[in-house]
């Protein structure tokens, strides 16, 4: 069967609709909206409207707090500590990212790291927001555990990413959103839904052996940290990850490690959780903290136009920029609509019954 | 024929004579060799006593300023640019992370970004400094083109190292520091020494293929990025050593990509340089910036003991923290002494007699 065709403009006030009928505020339900909806147009569908009915079921469960007193508990001039209360991550990261370029504006740099919150959706919309201002902006998050260290068999961590992205001039943006792993889930999750095997690497059996079985983790598997394994670097993706998962919720009280809050909401919350909800760090940072604005911003149009010209592997295609694949997908999705699996759309319908939304305006 | 063995103490005297012959102040000379010899110290013997004699040449070729001119040229209360005046590495890189920590202390974080430097040694020592002060230290540099990017044959980022210290409390701290590539330069040459095969995805041919030769980099051949290639994730280690580029040499004004200066003298300087020579990047954050500082010092033990216990593979080595291999590596070495590879003897014994040093007092 066919994708199903969304246009974005449907899409936003039908997934508004849904974050309303939660209780979310008129701007808490838009902005959630945007951020959400920003995976889908940038084509990371794992982490788009797929997520919807997750969000929704978190809620029910009392996991998710529509109306959340975000608020900084500790600063400093660069710093900030801020607690969620709970709140849809969607809403609470660009509260964070906020203060973040707040403090940069005063002190060159913002760092804030925060607690009690939930899934953010993707990272590189919360480092994104400091283009707005000229400004390099930095996003981590960690995630329930489904990622095993080098030499373990056990999860331990998130894929628990980091997003960078950095103005340039006439260039548009370097844009890095990745998962500290060597494939994210959501990759996993297209093959199941083809049937197809996963490249050795990406997931280890229950027993620490290597896998091309992509529905690996229902036996209790585990992802593989960027790497896959310990001759090929895998000690370096379990170290970005902790660093993630230290950084998001050690320094700002959140829950770490395998004690991350999980998203699916029949999973039982950890016992023992050493802090609260998932955490997040942010950063942003003036280039004019360090240079003139205008030549930091050329010399970054003369780094991406050089590594575009870079030799190509013969018969391959071009050197990317990171960020060129997904605005090229923004570009392409604003024109042709967003296309979306059966599975998702049964699930959209799922939750426009239980919220009392017509499902046909999404194609009015 | 076996190792040669030094103590650590008769080869401090002697990098130090070294360095004091270069025309370094005492000062100076006593810092660079304390941060040269911690890498054989922690088993990094790619970046120790190893490059004595690189530096040599560099000096010689005038590309390095035994008495430089350090400099703060730009800052704000939480940044600064910091201009090394070709100085050694090993001397201008403490330098600025001093910078950091000084900001830290007044705001809460510091973010110190360096140009016109050297080669700093180890990424380690500079963030592992933050931890005298119980702060969080980061540290990263760019260096000369040695790996293609993804979907390319050319060269055009180094190795580009991240480290990343976080103190705990009764537990040792945790210490990241790794290329972002998926082997480092080091274990290749350790290769070659064996006249071994290199694992596959480590490096690629000048054509872009697939290559288990150890010394496929004097073949124009390439070091490859973190992931190794498009399917396990070489996409984010290309990005992770981009960010490296970008914050060190970009920000500050240093020479980025394919245009950073070649550590061997005998590689002549690229033409059109748009910086001046290798950048750095440090920053440091004040636990207690974010939460108060015991209650961070025992998460971190509890995040550290609790990974130590992930389940291990079968029959596979227990869990590491980032930093244990080479903290057991630095006591090890303390107490037998650092065993050094013959052509690096040669090496040093070519360099005692160059600089009139005697190089039986490193036996007396």
């Amino acid at each position: 069967m066919s994708d199903t065709i969304y246009i974005y403009d449907k899409l936003f006030d039908f997934t508004r609709s849904v974050f309303t009928k939660m209780g979310c505020s008129a701007a808490d339900a838009k902005l959630a909206t945007e951020v959400l909806l920003s995976a889908d147009m940038r084509g990371i569908d794992s982490h788009g409207v797929a997520r919807l009915s997750g969000y929704v079921r978190l809620w029910e469960a009392k996991r998710i707090n529509a109306q959340p007193n975000i608020r900084i508990v500790h600063e400093t001039p660069s710093t900030a500590v801020v607690d969620g209360d709970a709140g849809l991550g969607l809403v609470v990261a660009p509260y964070a990212m906020n203060i973040a370029m707040e403090k940069a504006e005063k002190v060159g740099t913002g760092w804030v790291s925060v607690r009690n919150s939930n899934h953010f959706g993707i990272a590189g919309y919360h480092a994104m927001m400091a283009l707005r201002q000229d400004m390099i902006g930095i996003s981590m998050t960690n995630a329930s555990a489904l990622v095993a260290p080098t030499f373990s068999v056990e999860r331990m961590l998130g894929t628990n990413p980091i997003a960078v992205a950095i103005p340039a001039d006439k260039q548009p943006p370097f844009v890095a959103d990745f998962a500290t792993t060597t494939a994210a889930n959501g990759k996993l999750e297209i093959l199941q839904r083809k049937n197809a095997a996963a490249p050795l690497g990406w997931v280890q059996t229950h027993d620490g052996d290597a896998s091309t079985n992509a529905s690996e983790l229902k036996n209790n598997g585990a992802l593989l940290p960027l790497g896959s394994d310990r001759d090929h670097g895998s000690h370096k993706g379990y170290a970005l990850g902790s660093i993630v998962d230290i950084f998001s919720a050690v320094l700002s009280g959140a829950s770490y490690g395998p004690w991350a809050p999980p998203f699916p909401a029949y999973v039982p919350m950890p016992s023992n959780m050493p802090g609260e909800g998932l955490g997040h760090f942010f950063g942003a940072m003036r280039t004019d903290a360090f240079r003139p604005k205008q030549e930091f911003k050329e010399h970054m149009d003369n780094w991406i136009t050089r590594f575009r010209q870079a030799t190509p592997v013969p018969d391959q295609q071009e050197v990317l920029i990171p960020g060129d694949p997904e605005r090229r997908m923004e570009e392409e999705r604003a024109k042709n609509g967003i296309p979306v699996v059966n599975s998702v759309v049964a699930d959209i319908k799922a939750v426009a019954d239980k919220m009392g939304i017509d499902y046909a305006s999404l194609h009015s």
